[in-house]
């Protein structure tokens, strides 16, 4: 009886140990698209009232597993703080993610390209006009990044922008990593270009050609 | 004046071993662009004739350590093959550095989006005239990868599109990461599209829009 239960504490103690290895693991993901459509209700709902009773949404999409999916779980894990930095941002479905995040007291900022913000469908306006800090070049070259950085912890780059063609047509990569070394890179970028591209410094001589 | 011999030894091999741990460090690399117009006719050179004396380059471009240079130099470290994933390739440099592993023997195979490869200054016209095998979508979306595999080793990916305008004008960023989950993943997802845009998978009745 002695060594039964001294087996079960063994067992017991190796899955809480694995299950501790699992949480702290870093994050490594390789996500391609394009995506199969899907409905992203469920997550937002659940990001708004964790634990609220699922209500199932009426919309005819799946809402599987899929790269958009995990791309919007990502997002929405964040707690403090989302750095964007995004040459074209026109999806709905995202922007309903970061404006969510926006609500729950998350500190957004967005960097993004002047000549693509303008755009016929570009979310910019939607994400400014709710409150969110909104900064863009004023150059004549592209602002051609496409990455997030979650909670200054968690890095999501790559080829995709934000944009629902990208997601459901195109082949794309994106990169999730929490890795220090990958993310102060990422993140100090991402503070050069806040600071140029504060509207303090705008020249209103046109560099534009 | 034995204690000496023990000291000289000892240093010598924390030496050895400190070089041995740089060697076999894997590369983690991060590329921001703009980057300086640099020459990168020293780098070619090297790598055409490896301990030939340098001849200077009579072009006045300074040929300085720049994101740009460091591209360059990870895709000539090539000795097998070189995969290429690329939405746009218009850079006459980069084009230049593809044909020299080619001559040198490296297996190169080229992916490509079909609408992107006939623009002006594109350079895959040239690249397939000297030889290297090239394959395209025949979709309307887009094939908006942005990558490199060396060796099946070393995986450069990004936001940079291989074009002069992107290296010397835009905000970007290239990961270069030789991390063989990162790698096996970039790769099974290059053999899908080699075999997707297989030429004996075309059909004839265009599905582009």
């Amino acid at each position: 009886r002695a060594a039964g239960a001294l087996a079960a504490a063994a067992v017991t103690a190796v899955a809480l140990a694995v299950a501790a290895w699992r949480r702290a693991r870093p994050v490594r993901e390789v996500l391609f698209f394009p995506s199969p459509p899907c409905c992203i209700e469920a997550l937002l709902a659940e990001a708004a009232e964790p634990g609220a009773p699922a209500r199932p949404c009426p919309c005819p999409l799946p809402s599987g597993d899929t790269a958009l999916s995990r791309l919007v779980r990502r997002l929405l894990s964040a707690r403090r703080s989302l750095d964007l930095c995004l040459f074209s941002f026109s999806c709905p479905q995202l922007a309903r993610a970061v404006q969510l995040l926006h609500r729950r007291g998350v500190r957004i900022r967005l960097v993004t390209d002047a000549q693509y913000m303008g755009l016929h469908g570009s979310q910019i306006g939607r994400l400014r006009h709710a409150g969110i800090q909104v900064r863009h070049d004023q150059h004549s070259g592209y602002m051609h990044h496409k990455f997030a950085i979650v909670d200054r912890r968690m890095l999501i780059t790559g080829s995709l922008n934000w944009t629902t063609q990208a997601i459901q047509s195109n082949r794309e990569n994106v990169l999730v990593v929490e890795d220090a070394e990958y993310v102060k890179a990422f993140q100090e970028e991402f503070e050069r270009i806040w600071e140029e591209y504060n509207p303090a410094n705008y020249s209103f001589f046109s560099e534009k050609q």
